[in-house]
């Protein structure tokens, strides 16, 4: 691909991250359905387990279960949809390093921060997290969508 | 217009977001006049209200008064200024979806983060803020400015 | 440069200060090097330093000490590695303002947040820090790299 080419599919797979994070957080429903493959796969099997750097374990390990891989667009929405519906949620995505590997195909990480609380008169929750999303992309009929997508955590804090 | 001109198009406009951010932290105020075009527009009415994901409900409910509304550069410079001069803020943008609509207009959403606190020494003020701006954008003179723009809130913690 | 080339540069800048943020924080030493030219200057001494809005002060005073600017980028990784090795980070780096000045040398200022804590089991240490970061580009041999930064505050929590 020539490099205008390249550059105009790296701003629309930032759009897309960024209607990912806009869709979670608002709980636009409709919206988020056009952000992923049909085939989107999303592992969430490291996104309690964060490195500790005494001693270079990660704690708790990764789960190994494959119940904490989401395949299939409509798991993926049923998923975030359970996870995120009932609460105050806010995910913001930084710095993006995408990699376009073919007119069709593309790969990026992004690091995040997210802040869960519990809804107003609700038994107080509190988690702030930190890492990065590990995703590839594919384009499918000229619109870029996310084809997988992996957390892993530099961090959490629970109030 | 063409994918390249757009391209350029939308990093200024980044750039000119970053540097309204970066202006009213630093307490630029000359910087910050050259952010917003003569008549631009701030809406402040949603600023307070929060979103509950329990009731839907937004709550409290968006202002319906004029007077949460600052027209012309001027107005919305002396807002800005009575509203941070005296204190420590951090706001930060995250993710632009910038589209283009236009060779002199454009329309934009950012997620953002701000961060109030009183100055040392004042008695203690703590606001973290989480929503989104949506903005619209003219090109005069070839340069880019802020024409309109309102504050959405997904969460406010006061400490 | 033309404006395709530009866009180019400065796409590659921001990947750039992704792979800095994302490699301290994994604490890829190896990754981290590939960041900075040879004689890459890193400049601590206004790391401490919170300007305080009612009275215009800088407090404490930035340090006029030669031994808060690191030289070389030996030096410069020997710092980091020293100040992050055993604790638990996160860097985010938010709108860069980045400008091209020459095929090989750029220039840029990106918003940041630091998020410091102590590992698992180690005695508690908390520090959020929020600020600027100032820097240059080089372009040796068709690769960006960090030629010399320097951290301005605007606040930072200690808890």
């Amino acid at each position: 691909m020539d490099p205008l080419a390249k550059l105009v599919a790296i701003e629309e797979i930032k759009r897309l991250k960024a209607r990912y994070f806009r869709c979670v957080d608002t709980k636009d429903w409709v919206g988020l359905a056009t952000v992923f493959t049909p085939d989107a796969i999303f592992d969430l099997r490291a996104v309690n387990s964060v490195p500790n750097p005494l001693t270079g374990a990660v704690e708790p390990p990764i789960s190994q279960s494959d119940a904490d891989v989401y395949r299939g667009r409509y798991a993926v929405l049923a998923m975030i949809h359970a996870a995120v519906e009932t609460l105050v949620t806010v995910h913001h995505g930084h710095t993006p390093e995408i990699e376009i590997t073919s007119e069709t195909t593309a790969a990026g990480v992004w690091a995040m921060e997210d802040v869960i609380r519990n809804a107003p008169d609700a038994p107080p929750l509190s988690i702030d997290g930190y890492g990065h999303y590990h995703e590839t992309y594919e384009r499918l009929d000229g619109v870029w969508a996310i084809k997988t997508t992996r957390i892993t955590r530099l961090y959490v804090r629970r109030g």
